[in-house]
């Protein structure tokens, strides 16, 4: 049976560059040598540090500091370091009502009060909303933890904060005493020339945003390079916490060296084809569905969220869909909370384009072969 | 001015494999290929993890299980998992009295009791002391979190603990109900040909081992490849402390690429080279303050441990030391509670062999030049 993996995160494994990595690590190993021997200190790689601040110059503008910039493994190491350091169990933290899963186990794993706020699929968190939870909080004596917030082409929403919500919720931060971590995993996958709006962490002027952003949602998970970018004290502060000798020099010196050549046509390239893929998951989706479903339509990133109906026996959908090699991933597991979602999340880089087609048109099937009549339908009727 | 290195457990740079680690990296890559596009997995990359198995079968006899054995950044980051699953703040911890300053880090990081048992040079932890110890701790109601050792070649002192204080240390923790996290990073760095005790881990017949090691000792500091081995339920335990997303699965295939066909190989060039730059500085030191310090005689390893003289006055020597390009670490951040400590510790392997001669001449003239007459040498007089 083929195996149609709409789950996980992944680049485009079609456009991996094998022979031009192959070219980088021979120069990254012939230029390195025996320097490999010392470890790469907390910050990481200074190579791949300077190509970050360069790509945020070539988007933003402006550099990043690369002395306040520190390599990871993945954003995911980088989630996990700031998060640890400011969030004490018990603590609350503001985030997407929707958001990433990987986010909302690290937050659970350090015991925080995770509140939701309501978003749309196109701008994002929705401000009023956001101002109003932070008034309730301020009734409470509570000041939260932290706004976390992945600007763009959200994950599970593909949803990009405008900039005028940007603008709003450094007022709210500033108002409100309490930090933004900026997610920007994405912010480099764009099927559109036009530029997202400028980052929170560009926008912000009283020190408030950690940035965290990553290589690997272009290139592979497997290469496990991002970094987070923090001012002082908070850089300081997550470093203190910080107990892994530093990320693999090696790895980041291969991908430093690879993108110091390539960042541009790559991007090209592999944005290109995973907005081909977003188009065939898009029209097979119109073609067997539009009349029962609605669904984002992404112009960057990994993912696409389909809003199934009421309707929707959620076990059924899942059983359906496995027994056809279809995998995505539950909203349930999006939600701050952990509710169930009648929803789902198409991750749709990974899977060849050539059976995307056939892969969601079982998907369509699936979904309305799992629609059940529920008790409020047959009141209705 | 010349730099003499003698800080920090770094290997030999003159015996990195540049060359090879190319061709490894670029067999690696045309392996792998777009299926880096995919998260390593918690456990990491498999073929790294397939290598430490046979790597301890060849020392030890009996591989290790590879599904309990889990890649991580160096033998650091194993170290951070694994103390942080098992110490909870206020926790009691037992370790040799002199011991790795980043475990110890760690350690006082997790708000840990450190208590530090005796030890010699030799054989490692005096195994009537941890047992005076834990009758103490026992009549207090305390069960340790842990008892942490470097079992072979140990840092900073080079003792390798014996095969009968092994057996007895597992004895101990077995009656005493503890665990013994050996952190056996320095393991494969050996100048003699007869092998070191079967490890704690090989031993065990309690389920009360968990084994750290390394890559990153014979090979690279910076390419961050150690790993921790836990059977159940301590593996599980310790990846529920896990949110990195894996170690970097482009470092690990080529380390693994590497070692698959060059372990033994590269062994025998890197420990010949490491063994004779240990015995230039112990011929060095020979030659001039036999008279007034002693020192350990490691046969594996990276570091070297100076006993000096009470009346080493250590700020002056520091400062001696450094005015000459000569940089060592001091004793006092080896002592488990950082106390100060008339020792210092040599790392051998970094510092170009034909500069040994000059960099230890030029510590044994700081050595003389720090001595003064404190009131007690002024009282024996």
């Amino acid at each position: 049976m083929k195996d149609f993996a709409f789950t996980g995160g992944r680049p485009d494994p079609n456009t991996f560059p094998t022979e031009a990595l192959i070219e980088a690590s021979t120069k990254a190993l012939r230029n390195l040598g025996g320097q490999l021997v010392n470890y790469p200190g907390e910050s990481g790689y200074r190579g791949l540090r300077e190509l970050a601040s360069m790509r945020f110059e070539g988007r933003e503008g402006v550099p990043l500091p690369i002395d306040n910039t520190s390599i990871t493994s993945g954003s995911m190491q980088a989630l996990d370091l700031t998060l640890g350091t400011f969030i004490q169990p018990g603590d609350t933290v503001l985030t997407e009502e929707y958001t990433y899963s990987g986010t909302l186990g690290i937050m659970r794993h350090l015991q925080a009060n995770i509140v939701g706020i309501p978003m749309d699929y196109i701008d994002g968190m929705n401000m009023d909303a956001l101002e109003d939870k932070l008034k309730e909080l301020k009734r409470q004596n509570v000041t939260p933890a932290m706004i976390y917030t992945t600007s763009n082409h959200q994950n599970p929403t593909g949803a990009i904060l405008s900039l005028k919500r940007r603008h709003r919720m450094l007022e709210l931060a500033e108002e409100y005493d309490t930090l933004i971590v900026e997610d920007d995993c994405y912010g480099d996958i764009d099927f559109v020339p036009n530029p997202t709006p400028a980052s929170l962490f560009k926008l912000d002027e009283s020190n408030r945003v950690i940035f965290i952003a990553t290589f690997s949602k272009i290139l592979g998970a497997g290469v496990r390079q991002g970094y987070f970018v923090a001012k002082q004290p908070y850089y300081d502060m997550i470093h203190q916490n910080r107990w892994d000798g530093g990320t693999s020099a090696l790895a980041s010196a291969i991908v430093a060296e690879f993108f110091k050549e390539n960042l541009e046509a790559h991007l090209e390239t592999t944005n290109n084809a995973v907005g081909a893929k977003c188009k065939a998951v898009i029209d097979t989706l119109e073609e067997h569905v539009s009349d029962i479903c609605t669904w984002t339509k992404p112009r960057g990133g990994l993912f696409l969220w389909i809003d199934l109906p009421e309707s929707t026996d959620m076990k059924k959908l899942n059983a359906l869909a496995s027994a056809k090699g279809v995998g995505y991933s539950n909203g349930s597991a999006f939600h701050y909370a952990g509710e169930p979602v009648k929803a789902i999340r198409l991750a749709y880089a990974y899977c060849n384009i050539e059976d995307i087609p056939e892969g969601i048109t079982y998907l369509a099937e699936a979904i309305r072969d799992a629609q059940v009549a529920t008790v409020d339908v047959a009141a209705a009727d």
